[in-house]
């Protein structure tokens, strides 16, 4: 009686365990098809062919057109807030019909991710680790009767495989090899303080409100010591050419300053970032986004 | 035996009703965050989260940034043709770390409403009836280890909250104290008639055909008693200066007039309003939409 | 005993032809709404309240205003993709309010259509055939109360009857009267070959990367016999005026060509089209696509 229960707990244990590592029937898809053609819509038809039981849903379709770094980005900012087990499908791939791999990264988190290994994976599989990289065996996990296709992998190999994936119909070893448990990465520019300096990159304008973003986190910038009310100074280059430079109190809200004034403040990734209050700084100050754009922060003496 | 079958209905009413009025795993997102970047997914991640059990829809996330009218006017619009418990999430949120409450609304009619109350309740609150009004308990519902992060608010305590709703992880009394019955209103021109005229103010336009809405409802226009294919004469104002003054017939359809020409009908929200057959109104008259713009309306005397 | 095995086999296979050519309980969304406003929300709203257990995805809402012949032709390129049983509602509706038939297709295939017969149909009935079209009886499959509101056919009788006819809550005779096998027609140009020359037209652009389609398909180039690298000469024609004339090998993969250079290509849909590798051909060459867009393509001699 005893042992009965002795194993039954083991089995609960086991199957939690399992099921804490497993897909969860959700596919989450990215591309930089835009929403405007039946492209994306293409690919749900293929995830519901495999089993309309899934939960689909999306990152984001205008990644601009070839833009790898910015795919790299959004994943790494977004794959963190789903659930453990969720399967991404990124398909932003100017290499279609190359030799660039197709892979699925398993992270050690545990999030899933199907895509051309061009470096879109760089980011995530810093902040969340490598697990395993495998290779998609096209011989199985490929839509049946897409063999003459050879331009839209994203529907007949990526979106095909991720839905086989996340419902169960393979497990991620049935993906197909094993490879090296490394991605190919893009070059870019790390946050460093140097003295009295912070430099970093702007990975990313928060497009929408004209917001910049630095990879300057919160715990390189605690090395300046600012408070609230504080004033930075900060000038942004383009390949090392000097296009702006303000000074921008380090604010906890956007409402401490001005309509239409500059502040510094953490984003929703805690990283430094600079915006107009209700107003469009990145369009103010021609601001722009990319490895080929920096930023050098120092922080100004307090005036009592 | 009587009694029990007694019973069994009064179980099955108890039960409907509770039904009728609970939540229904259903949510719905508003935001102007547009859909460029990952924030809408995070959005759709952390209510995953809570529970992969839920529907997740989106009502627009290209609400213009900060335009707290059009999120109360998109409200209006469409929450009414949702199911009765269906909890909507909408994130136009200019004063996020200021002092505004995050609140969610029950409606007389079932509907749930989460949103800091900044003024995107003023039409919904107005046309559906305010049921309760409760502040979000953040030391409760808010994501867990997102306590450092004070601008997203959106992430963190409206989708999490509105995804623990309506996946019954909590009941509405659950969300925190209850505020006294009432909102923060946005001021807004009312609909009315002075004498033969018609006043009325330009809620919005109908962007993706330029067509111009009015809050001039069917039931006050009929107090001209039009009759289809008679002229109405209208005056677009902007801050009292008139910008247009048009005549059209008021039409039962578009096809009614010639190609090119201005028609003047009640709108899918039974509403006056003004268009060309296959044209764009707005950009022809240079009509805008907001709490500027305002219209008189009049009934041309009949030609026989 | 063994007839009873054959009763339980006819009985699975029965049930398996009829699930096969049954709804699925997806419903797929096209408009020409775009997504700024509550429209297509108010459409998946009215699907909710007719059944919370259906699946709703998009195709797209970006079809441009009235453009029929977009939404025929997104159609057609998507609708494959989905398990059969899928019902497709698409609303791009000039004339609503006129006297053109609101319809539902079910296709040899087994997809179904819900759509005002205006044109839209054009192309998926061609490529799948026409099992049946019936005309929606609004008397019975039309929202309950939206009777007075005449312009919103979109929400109020076609979402809401794929909802019902994905739903199961209706069955596809339940639709309403049968019509005659036949839909509206939009004319367009044919591809052809005379002698060395291949004729077709341009239904559409890649427009997210610039990318012509043409709508000769890969058949239909094979009769001219051209192998991978070799030059294709291609005039396009705007109402028969020559707008640009241009030299393009044809390739397997876009990397087969230096960057910013033409190539000519099997597209996902194995149609002959065009594009500038990591660049935007029909910006460059200044084409357009619809029925007035033509082109003429010829194999140049190989040199060896």
């Amino acid at each position: 009686m005893r042992k009965i229960r002795i194993y039954s707990l083991a089995l609960v244990a086991l199957l939690l365990a399992r099921a804490l590592s497993a897909q969860n029937k959700i596919v989450v898809f990215q591309s930089d098809f835009g929403l405007k053609d039946g492209a994306v819509s293409a690919m749900k038809g293929v995830a519901n062919g495999v089993s309309t039981d899934l939960r689909l849903y999306d990152l984001t379709h205008e990644i601009p057109a070839y833009n790898i770094w910015e795919a790299a980005f959004r994943l790494e900012q977004t794959v963190p807030y789903w659930p453990v087990g969720t399967v991404f499908v990124s398909v932003v791939d100017p290499g279609v019909g190359t030799s660039r791999k197709s892979v699925v990264l398993k992270t050690r988190k545990g999030h899933f991710l199907v895509t051309p290994d061009n470096g879109t994976l760089t980011l995530i599989a810093a902040s969340e680790g490598i697990a395993e990289v495998r290779e998609i065996d096209e011989a199985v996990n490929r839509r049946k009767g897409s063999g003459k296709s050879y331009t839209f992998h994203g529907r007949d190999v990526y979106a095909y495989t991720g839905a086989r994936l996340a419902s169960g119909a393979i497990t991620f070893d049935q993906v197909g090899p094993l490879l090296p448990a490394t991605v190919v990465k893009l070059p870019f520019q790390q946050a460093v303080r140097e003295g009295k300096t912070l430099r970093g990159n702007i990975p990313i304008l928060d497009i929408q409100y004209g917001n910049v973003w630095t990879n300057i986190g919160a715990a390189l910038l605690e090395e300046l010591r600012p408070q609230f009310g504080d004033m930075l100074e900060v000038t942004f280059y383009h390949r090392q050419q000097q296009v702006a430079t303000i000074q921008a109190p380090y604010s906890e809200t956007f409402g401490a300053v001005a309509e239409g004034k500059p502040l510094a403040y953490l984003n929703s990734l805690m990283q430094l970032s600079f915006a107009l209050n209700m107003g469009n700084f990145a369009e103010a100050y021609h601001i722009g986004s990319g490895s080929d754009w920096s930023v050098a922060v120092t922080l100004l003496p307090r005036q009592n």
